[in-house]
């Protein structure tokens, strides 16, 4: 039996992130995966999606090529097995990455199913059936989450489906429902619109991205009407009848229930944590409300048991389960790692246009009882966004009145995924107002935005 | 005769910004311009360069278009003139927005040619050769910047051109010397060379973009060599000699001299600040190395005269002159701005790859005396990168190894043009590496590889 310091079960983004910080802290590490190396993040998630995107944003800015000066004697066609090929070859090849990063930091890759048997052994089931021990003097748990099933809303794969059959389906649907409107849901949603697939979207709440400021849901919501996309709001899906044409959606919504039909349904209303069958009960972890209850450095109520990512509280991000690892295992090294703070973790949606945040919405901060500024700058009138014809959009900042420190960013526009790290940073340093005013930003970007939506917050701002 | 508190010479993106934020301090505000409200950068510079790089990184995506699973029956046609069009209607879009903001701040806007007749007047005479005087309590000169002209490369403004030609010849030329390769030599290689024009690039000294750290130069270099332009640096153009099929340009190297045929040559050597004929010498302001002498608030040696922009010291750059103009204004007004500090200005080159930098270079670091930890990420190794095809680049950090401060930032890829504002907003609060760090990035984008970079200086680092 292999002794390791420390052995990770699973190898998604919280994983594998442990794992290498781990050994470049000196520790003997193990990892078990039971099916790729970088789990749903790369393999069904993150990556493979930011490909299949990049795809409908080239087609789409192909459908537009008039307006940029060039011509085209027929119109772009999309051939659906190509893009997805490319999207799993994406997600592949940084599978392979992580398995060159196992390699050259010497960790222990071990395949197969992973159960606590002890709060230091992990007895591993390979695809033969055989079962092997390993142990560890510390176990970090990092299994991740699934696609959440509703039960009125089965998923059965072929019709009605999850986040990863709708990466790889064998064919482009000429329809979808698209159930939830959170970061997943509305990815797909453009997508797949995008390529030309008539696309409803069928969300609970009353607005679409609804973890977002309500500005922002709001813009999001005309942008992919004004896109085409059917958008229902305030309305669930209440059964789905499946028959040789494809799906019949029973929607509910105040007005009444109507059918709705569609080739595909699919299910985008959330994850659940894989907590199931990795010996969390025989070992006596303690358990709330379906997640792993852990202290600031991820340790569970046995000492030598550790979770991070989706199972435990927080964010179910992918760089927040990578956050979680390195704390956890820079801990367990006896450094000192800072707790993660919550508040300050960013959430993209890669959608057309992007969205981007971080920190407090103007109602939560409102509701905390923080007497705010609030600065908005439209892309509408920036330059580069005008060169760039990606006009949509806004960035919103939300100040405290007191000394000016930023509370929370919203961005809605082409690119703002790749801004919204200034903010993360900005808060990180409480950042004022006056702070970001002060900061040259470089001309002509769409990131000017931000400087301007600080200034328009002190009625000093210069182009609107 | 009107009388202003502040009268400004020059519509450029110092004056105009001068003239708003002028206003909304309380000031009665006149502008003068002799061409087009929005100075250069508007209508002959940043705007227009950037819609015409958009059409061509559509252009390139579309030839790419196999890759990402969409099918074309025929390869994409560029149709010059309507590339120039969409440029030049955007660059009309935005003057016309400048209108708009002078209006609504209430701002005299006065057509003409502005000359300083005394320490508070400017003599402005209008197309029609009339004569009109205005006055001011302060006055700032904002008159910019043109291309610059070498003695042994005269523009004929035909055969050999500057910038503003550049933006809007009568048809593509099949093959273009562009000498010179600061941001806009270089955006105009890439933008023609794109587009199907034969373009080699002279440069005088060892490396292209040479104000740039010497690795993003050498990355630049091998990027524009890889898609096919033809890059000689250490190289001068002698002379030019005009047939009618064009330019034969004589080029010397190391190898001697030979000759280059070329449609077109592109005199992209640098700036001039327009300095004469604006009253300077009658009105005894002082000059220093084609410079206006101001202080560290913009004022002259003539104390009711200010001077912001290509004219005065540091970066001739956009963002430059507006920060001058709202600190210039509000020193005016009696507030308390903070000295622009001109080591924390951002430079952005915007070609495929796109180039921005913030602070020293590593050279430039050791020079001055730092110790120095640096760190480099690769976006080959970024799975964003990957995603969105964009895996050429990286961006490197520069850390003072005292307490591990920030002092230069250097990327080169996608959209790094978006992701320097993080460098410079860290710059102005004294980030520290471990600072950076602890900052968790959202996944996945190409501004994580900042946060990698970082941990790479500190051996931190976890996807390389």
């Amino acid at each position: 039996m292999t002794k390791y310091d420390i052995i990770i079960l699973g190898s998604g983004p919280g994983g594998y992130v442990a794992a290498i910080r781990a050994s470049q802290l000196g520790f003997k590490v193990g990892i078990v995966e039971r099916e790729n190396l970088g789990g749903i993040c790369l393999n069904w998630g993150c990556i493979p999606t930011k490909a299949l995107l990049k795809s409908a944003h080239v087609y789409e800015d192909m459908n537009h090529a008039a307006e940029y000066g060039i011509t085209l004697d027929s119109a772009p066609q999309i051939d659906f097995p190509k893009v997805i090929e490319r999207s799993r070859n994406v997600a592949s090849g940084m599978s392979k990455g992580i398995d060159y990063l196992m390699k050259k930091n010497k960790i222990d890759v071990i395949m197969g199913n992973g159960k606590l048997i002890s709060p230091t052994q992990i007895e591993v089931t390979d695809k033969e059936n055989q079962k092997n021990i390993v142990e560890a003097d510390h176990i970090i748990l990092a299994t991740g989450a699934r696609s959440k099933q509703l039960p009125n809303l089965p998923q059965d794969g072929k019709n009605v489906i999850g986040y990863r059959e709708a990466m790889t389906l064998p064919k482009q649907p000429k329809s979808m429902i698209v159930v939830g409107s959170g970061a997943i849901g509305c990815e797909f949603a453009n997508f797949y619109h995008t390529i030309g697939t008539k696309v409803t979207i069928v969300e609970f709440l009353p607005n679409i991205v609804p973890n977002e400021d309500v500005e922002v849901s709001k813009q999001l919501g005309r942008c992919f009407k004004k896109s085409g996309i059917k958008v229902m709001t305030s309305a669930s899906v209440e059964h789905v009848e499946i028959s040789e044409q494809g799906c019949i959606a029973t929607v509910k919504n105040k007005k009444g229930e109507q059918k709705i039909e569609a080739e595909i349904v699919l299910s985008a209303v959330g994850v659940t944590p894989n907590i199931e069958n990795i010996g969390l009960e025989e070992v006596g972890i303690n358990i709330e409300r379906g997640k792993i209850v852990v202290d600031d450095y991820y340790q569970t109520n046995i000492p030598s048991v550790y979770a991070i990512g989706d199972i435990v509280k927080g964010q179910a991000l992918a760089h927040v389960a990578s956050a979680e690892g390195i704390t956890c295992v820079e801990k367990i090294a006896g450094k000192t790692p800072r707790v993660i703070n919550y508040n300050n973790i960013p959430g993209c949606t890669y959608t057309s246009p992007e969205v981007a945040s971080v920190g407090l919405t103007e109602e939560k901060a409102k509701e905390l009882g923080h007497n705010i500024k609030v600065g908005k700058f439209p892309f509408s009138a920036s330059g580069k966004a005008n060169a760039s014809n990606a006009k949509d959009g806004f960035v919103k900042l939300i100040f405290d009145d007191k000394h000016g420190e930023l509370l929370g960013a919203h961005m809605i526009g082409a690119n703002v995924t790749e801004m919204i790290g200034e903010m993360v940073v900005g808060k990180n340093l409480e950042i004022t107002a006056h702070e970001i005013i002060n900061s040259v930003h470089p001309h002509p970007t769409m990131n000017e935005a931000i400087m301007e939506a600080a200034a328009a917050a002190y009625d000093e701002v210069i182009h609107i």
